[in-house]
């Protein structure tokens, strides 16, 4: 990654956390316990991969970064419940998660279904209230809400469950599963930031195969490290997936396929920003960052 | 109730229930158990309190009870998830609602928890998408997010768990919990209404106050009707909260004073409405007939 795009991810990175922090800071109405739930989770680092793409999308458009943090929050928001409730006994059950034990472990089950509730429900709040174009409020409210909901990634969190009894079929139905689970809310990150930033539906289309694909690349990605990744660096047990029966690309594709698979659709993403141009160049970047980062 | 209220009521809910089963009507992205498990819950029939209070309260300011569906729809949406994850076994643990299995003994523990995810999730994409004024669809998502969110409904079920262990200290207590627990979302239901139909913001706190009041009172006639009402009738235990330990109206009031209590209530729930005169005739029957029904 260029230096220009190592700071530049970092300053919105910065501006990220602040803005997520003040996004908790909740009145007494809210009990203590669930606050701090919400806010360990939250607050608990990771990639920010969601919000930098919105930012990073309305820029590609035409945008200031600064009009999407509404929607940056929001799809973090979301994100960080999805992986509180996929911790859960019923779910996963995972006691771990980057390194720290999981909101049930802390906070105990009651409160870890709340605190997940809670951030989801809080996410809408501060996208439909935080846009000042109430229009595209809406509109980014409905992207949100169908690729985190029952047709997009709480129907792929159903279906991976299912698999993990009846088995994954085939490539295709790996994919599917993906697409849901993971694919359609990168590609709500997408198109909000274009939105935000007025762009055309082409362009939105654009963006969305760009977040397709991109989202599919990454998950190849985590896979592979799954497989050959070192411990340290993922904070999580490594092969995990593996030895909990679950099918991931290396097992059904091998690990070259895999990375042959993941090199594809980064270019197929890359290709999808053409017609944006040099405003696109950070998305470009990681897009090719997706697949060649260790951690 | 009057024959003539009684008629509108039943013909709204019949409505209701017709766009309640087209808002699940999804697409095979999402998964067979998933949508059956979000139908089983929202399709099992109920008073429909709070989506007939949507469309009350829009006609009640002069606008149509259609152009209110989307609104009624989300909410009843986000009461039926609240129901779901409040039986869970980490939760309230309860295997009986309205007479049926809860969803997690009908479908397992994760698909419980991702059929109420789903429908939280949905009922945002219902009210964003299905408001014709994006100007009051923004504001409406801001209204029903903050009163379901952490400082509202989470809010009031992570109090009323951590009541359970602590205990209820006095009425005060027992009230801040029942105003986020199911105050808030009434309230909701009430301004959400009022928005749809370009109700000034003078109008929009006399339907909170109606709200807020008709809420109460509503939960003071549960915990009479736990303490003295007909299983069969009720379709659920009776004496369950009591035998629970849990502090209700009548343990801390004592019968009388606790239905003095919901008749101020009502009295202050009717007195707000005035202003709107004979267009909210049907709310001010409503408000009556919340301390006066016996199931």
């Amino acid at each position: 990654m260029s230096p220009e795009t190592s700071q530049h991810l970092q300053s919105l990175r910065e501006h990220l956390e602040q803005t997520l922090k003040q996004s908790l800071e909740l009145p007494e109405t809210c009990p203590e316990q669930l606050a701090l739930a919400m806010q360990y989770s939250l607050l608990a680092g990771g990639k920010r991969l969601r919000p930098v793409l919105v930012l990073l999308a309305c820029e590609a458009c035409g945008g200031s970064w600064k009009q999407a943090i509404p929607a940056a929050c929001a799809i973090e928001m979301i994100h960080t419940y999805s992986l509180i409730h996929d911790d859960l006994p019923a779910m996963d059950d995972d006691d771990l998660r980057r390194g720290q034990p999981t909101s049930h472990i802390k906070f105990g089950e009651a409160t870890a279904i709340l605190a997940g509730d809670g951030l989801l429900t809080r996410a809408f709040e501060v996208l439909a209230g935080g846009l000042d174009d109430k229009a595209v409020a809406a509109a980014c409210c409905v992207d949100l809400a169908n690729a985190a909901g029952p047709e997009g990634m709480v129907g792929g969190q159903q279906a991976d469950l299912e698999a993990e009894t009846a088995g994954v079929r085939d490539i295709d139905h790996l994919e599917a599963i993906h697409r849901r689970k993971t694919g359609r809310l990168l590609c709500a990150s997408l198109t909000m930031g274009g939105r935000i930033a007025g762009a055309s539906p082409e362009v939105l289309e654009r963006l969305r195969i760009y977040g397709e694909s991109v989202g599919l690349a990454f998950q190849i990605a985590d896979d592979l490290l799954d497989e050959v990744g070192d411990e340290q660096k993922m904070g999580k047990g490594v092969r995990k997936d593996a030895s909990h029966g679950k099918l991931t690309y290396p097992a059904l594709l091998g690990l070259e396929a895999s990375r042959q698979r993941a090199v594809e659709l980064i270019d197929r993403a890359v290709g999808a920003l053409e017609v944006l141009g040099d405003q696109a160049k950070y998305l470009r970047e990681i897009a090719s960052y997706v697949i060649h980062r260790d951690h």
